[in-house]
């Protein structure tokens, strides 16, 4: 296991129970702050599905790092470790210049998602009037909230999503057939996750569903994190390579896509992982309602349209190669391509809201239109 | 040997000439005759991109397993190697039963591809009404035939083909941009490609052009064969995963899509790869122009509809596991998902005629109708 400045691997522990029963939120965190320490606890998430790994975040720049080579992903979670970042620069040095210089580097690792930006100028509003001495409590207390609020959200979310849900159980003599891309659970944020709370709901209240998870390549988010977290809490699923979806749901199988988002533009475009917008479309060829989990922090009201979101370019070795587990159980990364060949790697797609059934937020679900996002959030 | 791209070649002879020079099918040939001999060579495609493996093809049960483990692939590839097979199973034993064993053997190997039963009929037929003493030359003969034909249909189809890249070259002051999907190749066929010879056949006439190539998940066709053939013949191609079409087409980056095709149904809906709907969607959404090379062995104007066509359903494992090289160039096999995770296998989907601008076969570009095609073949 790597190490890396500031940081102590450990074993699975306390925080992180895994152990078979109830599906609280609580079994695993993607985050966690050992009660009253002065440092956060991590999932690394590129050791999954075949390890966990925890790791502990001590620093800022260690934040950074974990947020940009993607130890931890999703957009809240990345706004949650990224609002302790910046408590714990300010723990080592309060002043102005740290503080700009704390909320610049977290704020430049992932361009994408706006929860980010949202928690370090969150934390910053928290802390920018009061005295240098008062600072780094007050940054501590504002990123525990932060990370509190997420798990209400969650949950709210699920419970508005819950009725979706128990709609369509009521109109079909089988389990319900929900179709999600990448991670959007529990993983990708501090409490229940958005897209999968609706699901850990369903599961707990006996309504029986079944979740087609794209595999997500190039990262592979959905073989190694959704279908991990689903197995962990007995909810079945079968993965299926990106481009099945359309099959899918031309062959009826799927009821219901429901996906996270990384920003949603106020005309309710929604961006989210790569291969959101081909999902969308195989969902409107095939009358399949598409449904967006957006907690409120995702919203940004400052964008017109989806088309003005920045889409984070990443590094073409994603694309090229992929990593997994070989067959004595070592964690190997393979090349899939010939020497020399290039390729491109988009990060993230914008789904076009006329492509939308609804953005199931903490306070409902909204329509994906101005008005319908404004009436929802005034 | 440095011109097989980032290939190590295994036992690579004299049936498959490796020249520089101009973009002779006969560069590589994913299977050959040598000169009056009774058995077959192929490249075995599972070894590629990293090396080439040429396996002696010697009896027909060589031949099924080949198809069924796709040592080859690609419907006319299929088609030509079940006909050879066909010729070994009548060297060893002409009589009735003898054939009808190999054929039945050979039919179930894959069940989508058409072209693979339209050959192995075409060789009965060349040989049921004749004294066995001479069956098996005469099915060698139609084998031999059969595979003439295909790389005559692969030029005839890159002829009309290149037509659209022309047309899209004098409208654009930059390199045509074609999207494809998996590999309609040379190493789909004996020749040319039917999606790539139009390509092939702009690049030697000098019309710029760059081919945007899908990795196809689960089984890598395009990052592992796509992208090799490509490179071999230096075209400039930038490799994408599957879920990027979109994106790809909703940038403006795509000009023309052209793929290959499986099956194609009187109505002039689209059997290929998994993945290709999907891309037909995005294509349809973008104002993109989608097109099929078909060649005529592919339509099966005995199904009114896509919908009739049997989609073939794989191990579970092509989609849990990634194959490619390690770090020290060695092969491995990838888990990608957690233990005990299922998943669902299609080889194939059907893209309905309406999202086809058009079917590029041997005589022409055909309308994916059924009027359209009637016209095209009476």
């Amino acid at each position: 296991m790597a190490r890396w400045p500031g940081a102590t691997i450990v074993a699975m522990r306390a925080p992180f129970p895994v152990s078979s029963g109830s599906p609280d939120p609580a079994r695993y965190r993607a985050l966690v702050r050992p009660g009253g320490s002065r440092h956060v606890e991590i999932i690394d998430q590129r050791a999954l599905p075949h390890r966990v790994v925890t790791t502990k975040i001590a620093d800022a720049d260690s934040a950074a790092l974990a947020i940009r080579d993607m130890w931890v992903r999703g957009a809240p979670l990345i706004g949650a470790v990224g609002a302790y970042g910046l408590a714990l620069a300010l723990d080592r040095d309060p002043s102005d210049r740290a503080l700009a210089r704390a909320h610049a580097v977290l704020d430049g690792t992932r361009p994408t998602a706006v929860n980010l930006r949202w928690a370090l100028d969150r934390v910053r509003r928290a802390v920018e009037g009061l005295p240098e001495g008062e600072r780094a409590d007050a940054a501590w207390r504002e990123a525990d909230a932060i990370a509190a609020e997420d798990v209400a959200i969650n949950h709210a979310i699920g419970v508005h999503g819950l009725e979706l849900l128990r709609d369509l159980a009521r109109r079909k003599n089988a389990p319900v057939d929900i179709m999600t891309h990448c991670n959007a659970g529990a993983l990708a944020t501090c409490g229940w996750g958005t897209a999968t709370a609706p699901v850990f709901l369903a599961h707990e209240a006996g309504i029986p569903v079944h979740v087609w998870v794209s595999e997500t390549r190039p990262r592979l988010q959905g073989a190694h994190l959704t279908a991990w977290e689903l197995a962990a809490r007995g909810v079945p699923h079968t993965m299926f390579v990106d481009s099945a979806c359309g099959i899918l749901m031309r062959r009826g199988h799927v009821d219901l896509v429901l996906v996270g988002a990384d920003r949603v533009a106020a005309n309710g475009d929604v961006c989210n992982k790569i291969g959101t917008y081909d999902k969308a479309l195989a969902a409107a060829d095939n009358r399949v309602p598409f449904y967006a989990a957006v907690p409120s922090p995702t919203f940004d009201l400052t964008l017109a349209s989806g088309d003005e979101i920045p889409i984070e370019m990443r590094d073409a070795d994603e694309v090229l190669n992929v990593d997994g587990d070989d067959a004595n159980a070592s964690p190997v990364s393979v090349r899939v391509a010939p020497a020399g060949t290039r390729a491109v790697n988009y990060a993230f797609d914008v789904t076009p809201a006329r492509l939308v059934a609804g953005l199931v937020t903490e306070r409902g679900i909204a329509p994906a239109t101005a008005a319908g996002i404004r009436a929802m959030f005034p």
